[in-house]
Parts: structure tokens; sequence; C-alpha cells
């Protein structure tokens, strides 16, 4: 499937997953998805967002809730520790079920669980796990309120047919929010597996001087410039 | 000094240093400064900050420009790893001095370059410092034009007598802006030390219900609520 819709294993593994749970959400008539992410896990994210240079929504880590589609995924658990979670399915005996790809040691998640976060408290003379926590919790504010910002430039410069105007994309400062606006853009429209250098590309076409009028994107799209507005093409044959 | 000024040591050190340095400068009529941290010290602050819980500002790292009353900080060598700068020494046969704290492997910076910064490209299976880097650079952005944001807002909330009006406060959203509004009036009348807490306890004022009408800072300042706005007093004898 991946390769098919030439996309990235995660971003096809994440469709897929949202395919099967819209079926099961339609059947059950049941919207919202528990998901047993715990702080752990968001620690986790975060360390990783930030060794893959992710900027302040990614160190942001997951959020409590989120929309995908008609479905909203609700982490109820994320600011609980395993721990907390261990020691009251002890106390009242309750059976689980340990997820088979946690023991999978290869993976770099289980290589930030087991080497890297063990090993902060004596980096750093305490605990840093709070603090980890709360600095994330801060990203995810400032994330959502440059989100809010964003929307409100995207409106003013999306055009009907879904292009964006040259001059108003230029009008925009600093570049941070210009590529804020990009993302929304791609994002809006689907483009799959677009981060920060997918949005750099599209900034590209900006420069009419050196800049390219075409440039490609996942999922087999293209961004083109003409006419003083940017456009996307889907995918042939989508 | 510290003690004396109820002051943390770091922020003493940075006083007496910036009293240092601006002596100098008007000695020599010379208000740059230029300071050798390179990229690697960079990561260092980054991961410190992070596991400090700071946001956005914080794990943006250091900036390349800084002003300090009339002085300018400026960084130039902040996007060059120090294994450059080392072969730079070299080829060239140039002279340089170590500065000597640099040697004292108790402190958690050290810890930080010597034990958690050498183990990442394990745990990521690649050297993620140039990830974080531009993770901490995206930060920056985002927190710059952030302080644009704030600085607007601090405009439209303060008082000609320098005070903060309670309605303009409390109708800022969301609660990360209102936290950033109150840094910087804080941050405005040099009350020293003032981070996360200090917001946090500032804003408690707002709570005319359960709230206290009168908070401590740091350096024997204080905040009150009274007559629709929030007070500053500097501390006695100041």
């Amino acid at each position: 499937y991946a390769k098919s819709m030439k996309l990235s294993v995660e971003t096809a593994a994440r469709d897929l997953r949202h395919g099967f749970f819209s079926v099961k959400a339609k059947n059950l008539r049941c919207y919202q998805i528990l998901i047993a992410h715990h702080a752990d896990d968001q620690i986790e994210t975060v360390l990783m967002n930030l060794c893959r240079g992710s900027g302040t929504t990614g160190l942001g880590g997951m959020k409590r809730e989120a929309k995908m589609g008609k479905l909203t995924i609700i982490r109820p658990l994320l600011n609980v520790w395993r721990s907390e979670i261990d020691a009251y399915i002890e106390e009242r005996g309750l059976k689980f079920r340990e997820d088979a790809s946690n023991a999978t040691s290869e993976h770099v998640r289980n290589r930030v669980r087991n080497d890297l976060v063990p090993n902060l408290p004596e980096v750093f003379g305490r605990d840093p796990r709070e603090a980890i926590l709360r600095a994330a919790q801060l990203c995810r504010e400032d994330a959502e309120f440059l989100g809010m910002v964003v929307d409100n430039l995207y409106r003013m410069t999306v055009t009907k047919s879904g292009a964006l105007r040259f001059a108003k994309v230029e009008s925009v400062e600093p570049i941070s929010l210009k590529r804020r606006l990009i993302q929304r853009w791609l994002n809006e429209n689907e483009v799959p597996d677009c981060g920060f250098a997918e949005a750099e590309r599209v900034l590209s076409l900006m420069d009419i001087e050196n800049g390219p009028a075409k440039v490609n994107l996942p999922g087999d799209w293209h961004a083109r410039r003409r006419a003083g507005s940017l456009f996307l093409e889907a995918p042939k044959g989508s």
C-alpha cells in the first residue's frame, strides 16, 4: 500500500488504521477512540521529535485530543506515568495485554525508552521527566495559538479555487509563519508526509528569479507557480 | 552579592558580569561583545532547557544576537561545530585558551557534554545534532513572533504608571500568551529570576474569589492586585 501510493510506511499505516477505525466506528456508532498512551510515551515522543528536528508543534508531543476525520482520538492517560498504571493494575488484579511491538528492542523508541530515558536522572542530578512534560505542554500551548493565527492567515490567503495568492504569502512575516501557512495549505489538501523540507520546497517557488516553477511533493503531488498564485496538482488518476 | 540582593547565583553573576562589561565597553567605546559559544554548546543548552521544563523560548537555545542594556552580545560561532573550530585552530597553528570551568566534570553541562550527547547517535541510529540545531532554530523563530505579539499586547495593557489593567489581561487568550504578557511585564520592570512559576503566581492574583491579593517575587519584589489593576512593588530601599 505504501509503495503503490508513494507514501512513507508510517503515513500508509496511519491511513489504513484510520480506514479500519472509521469502518468500526460507523458499525458501532462510536466515534471516540481512547488510546492508552501515557506520560512515559509522551517523554519518548518529545525526545524523538527533538532529535528529528521538529519545531514547536513536534516538541509539544502528542495531543490529549485529536480529530481524525469524523473520529476523535482521546488520550486520557497522557499525564499518568507508566509506573502509576502498573501499580493501579497490580492493586486491583486487572488483566492487561502487552503490545507485542514493545518488546522489539531494535526500534528507536525502545532504545530511547531503555537506554536514553533511564540515564537522564544521573546526567541531570534529578529525574527530569516532569520538567520535559511541562516543556511539552508549553510548546503545545504555543503551537495551538500559532495554529489559530495561521488559520486566520490561511483564510485571507487562499482563493476560491484553493490556490494561494502569491502577494499575500509574500507579505507574511516572519518566515516561521510563512512556513506554517504553506504547511496548513498542504494539510488542507491532504498532501501526505509534509514537513519542514516540503514547506521549504514550496516556498522556493516564491523566488521568481532563481526558483523553480514547479516542485515535487510526496504521494505524487506537485506544487506550481502560475499567474500570481501557487497551485497544487493532485496525483494523476486520483 | 547574590545573598544580599536575594538573587539566584546565576542572575547575580550575570548582573556582575554585565556591570564589568558595561564599564569596559564605556572605557573602550566598544559596545559589541563577541562570545565564542558554538553549535555543541547550543545543543547542550537546548537539552538542559528541555530537562528544566522550558517552553518555546528556552528550547530555542541561545540567540545569535542579544541586547544587554547598551551592549550587544553576538555569538558568531553558534552554527559552527566545536570540531570545525578545533580543525581551524590546528590548521593555522593558532593559540587558544581553554575555559578552566570546562574541565570541572561535576557540572550538569559537563555531564550533558560527556555522558549524554555522545550517547545519542547510538540511540537514534544517526547523529541527531544537526536536527536538534534545526529544532532550536524553529523554536527561536516561533518565540520571536510570539514576542512581537506580546509586545503589542503589552502596549495595550500597561497603564501610564506601569500597572497592568485587569480586564485587559483577562481578555488575553490562550493562557500561554497571558503568561508571556506577565513575563514581559516582570522583565520590563527588571524583576529578577522570573520564569514560569513566577508568572503563574502573578496570574493567581487574577482569581478574585480564591486567589491572594499579594504575592512574593524574587529579589524582594511583590505583585499586588488593587482597583482593577496589577501593581509591582520594588524592594524596600531600592
